[in-house]
């Protein structure tokens, strides 16, 4: 099957040109249909294509020099986005000339700037970034949003909790994965009004791919439980941090323990293998790849410090959410939940 | 120096009477100055006690049958106040007869008594609850609210942030421990609008003995170089279980890493005392004990699954609290921001 080309933006990120290109053909080189726009300095893209010979007849260059710097506001970033390689990116999804963008720049900037050139699908009220985590069990979890919108309303979240679901079945092949709302407590009367209108909007729903089951506790999140967490983009980011933060927290702790003896050293370098496992399974590489959901195109968003292996699992995410379009499946499911139903009566709360 | 006595509601919590007793008479062997007043079963707190001679002379008890339900709403709980184990042991504290209350039990219910029999103090509007988390470095750092308010306004968060910071002043020693709110971002721009308002009001405050030092993120809370953490009930109770949940993770991917071979088996049993430094860091039982802050008295919930070492340590900090005289430094502090400058203008954002 062939794939429509992915633009990748060179200059984002805080690794450079480098990364990018190699994460691309690394990506190429477990499945050479990729094809790829590469946007960006075109001395700097050629030198680094000069070691990744598989890339040479699946890469065209789009020339800029200007780049969206890491701290800039996403207002000041828009003003460029004709002359930024982000923005060239983004446009050339646009234009039908490639089916995805996948960037490493500045998160804000690039919200902002897919939104103003993509637009939000109809039915969607906001656009909606998710990523996967790690759990316990052999898949991931996808949790939405992790702070595309600081507030959400409950009509927002039955959309992400759709998103979600859509994107889930893509990656976990289930036909209707389980959703559950984040908030302090599994009870009925737990959290805000949006909370508990947007739970019994999903519980009264159906038709809908996904089995809604709830409420969960941030402490349960990486159980393998639950295949989509869905919460306001506030919470998303506190809760994905503090998870980020914890685990690094923990294992430098362990590695304070190792190096506290001699006994101690002797038997890390025993059990080597065991931590090098721990140490794959939580590497943010491998779960690189955050998407921007409810737009009318792809835009995938590749964490700033990620290596070339984590550049190649979000080109890879790219080409996923291409193949089993994506776009398509989300709009089907909103109307399969009614999209008249859904109409904003001007409180947030979703009625019948 | 004497102490006032501690009421220990001896019926909360999951693991029972034996657990509280236990708790409290460990306590008393590590400082033979703390004297109790146990509410609850008289029969099986007599029992419980037959194991522990140093707590005879050091402990009254005080009968009562009932006993307020882990899954109980506080409303409800609320009305058996006089004659639940959890209603006397805080009436105890209103009437003078205890100095502090520590309880077990539901947090809810145990909130709302609180609130009630002892009200808020002078110049807090809300109280709020705060817990000692693990860090890096050799301190302990301070988080609340963690699920007392789950919505806060800008007047909340700079009384938490005067709160949590006389309750850090006692745990560490310092003059002016370094205060940060919870927020999404480090740039002033970031965050709701309540977040930005408490940050400019902290920033121009004179006179407080705390240091505020902006925003942090969630993957910052541990690692050592923020003293108290700031946020509201939603927010902080979803970074506390991430954290939780997070750690908990980790620590079982190693456990399946150390059992995925002979050679990762023997290497673990080499590096146990590594393992088991991390494990008794990670403990919430050494972490155990967490405040009311804000009330006319001292009240501390144990985790409802602590063991005795850790009901120990919520006894002992109910007895620091009393000992430093916590609720006097708050309002001291509160003093001296002015408190006629924090009056409510209408709209939840503190005007000078």
């Amino acid at each position: 099957m062939s794939l429509p080309r992915i633009a990748v933006d060179a200059m984002g990120g805080d690794e450079g040109v480098g990364v990018m290109v190699s994460g691309a053909a690394l990506a190429r080189r477990r499945h050479d249909r990729f094809k790829f726009l590469l946007v960006g300095d075109e001395e700097r893209i050629k030198r680094a294509l000069d070691s990744h010979p598989n890339m040479r007849e699946a890469s065209e260059i789009l020339h800029c020099e200007d780049v969206v710097a890491g701290d800039e506001k996403p207002t000041q970033a828009l003003r460029r986005a004709k002359t930024t390689s982000m923005g060239l990116a983004i446009n050339a999804v646009k234009r039908g000339d490639a089916g995805a963008a996948v960037s490493a720049g500045n998160t804000g900037a690039l919200m902002a700037m897919s939104k103003l050139a993509l637009r939000t699908m109809p039915g969607i009220d906001r656009p909606a970034l998710a990523a996967l985590m790690p759990t316990l069990e052999d898949h991931d979890v996808i949790m939405l949003d992790l702070g595309a919108n600081t507030e959400c309303d409950a009509r927002n979240l039955v959309q992400f909790a759709i998103m979600g679901a859509a994107y889930s079945r893509i990656v976990t092949g289930s036909d209707a994965p389980r959703v559950r709302l984040l908030n302090i407590g599994t009870e009925d009367t737990k959290g805000t009004e949006s909370l508990q209108a947007a739970a019994t909007r999903l519980r009264e729903a159906t038709g809908l791919a996904l089995r809604f089951e709830g409420f969960v506790e941030a402490d349960k999140i990486n159980r393998g439980n639950v295949d989509v967490v869905v919460t306001d983009g506030f919470s998303g980011n506190i809760a994905l941090k503090a998870i980020e933060g914890a685990a690094r927290f923990v294992t430098d702790l362990l590695k304070d323990a190792f190096r506290s003896s001699v006994r101690s050293k002797i038997g890390f370098l025993i059990s080597r293998p065991a931590t090098e496992l721990l140490r794959h399974h939580l590497d943010p590489n491998n779960h690189n790849g955050a998407v921007f959901l409810g737009l009318n195109g792809v835009v995938v968003k590749s964490h700033g410090s990620a290596n070339a292996a984590g550049v190649a699992n979000a080109v890879a995410v790219a080409a996923r959410l291409l193949e089993e379009d994506l776009t398509h499946r989300i709009a089907a499911d909103l109307a399969e939940l009614g999209e008249d139903r859904l109409r904003d009566h001007g409180n947030g709360i979703v009625y019948k």
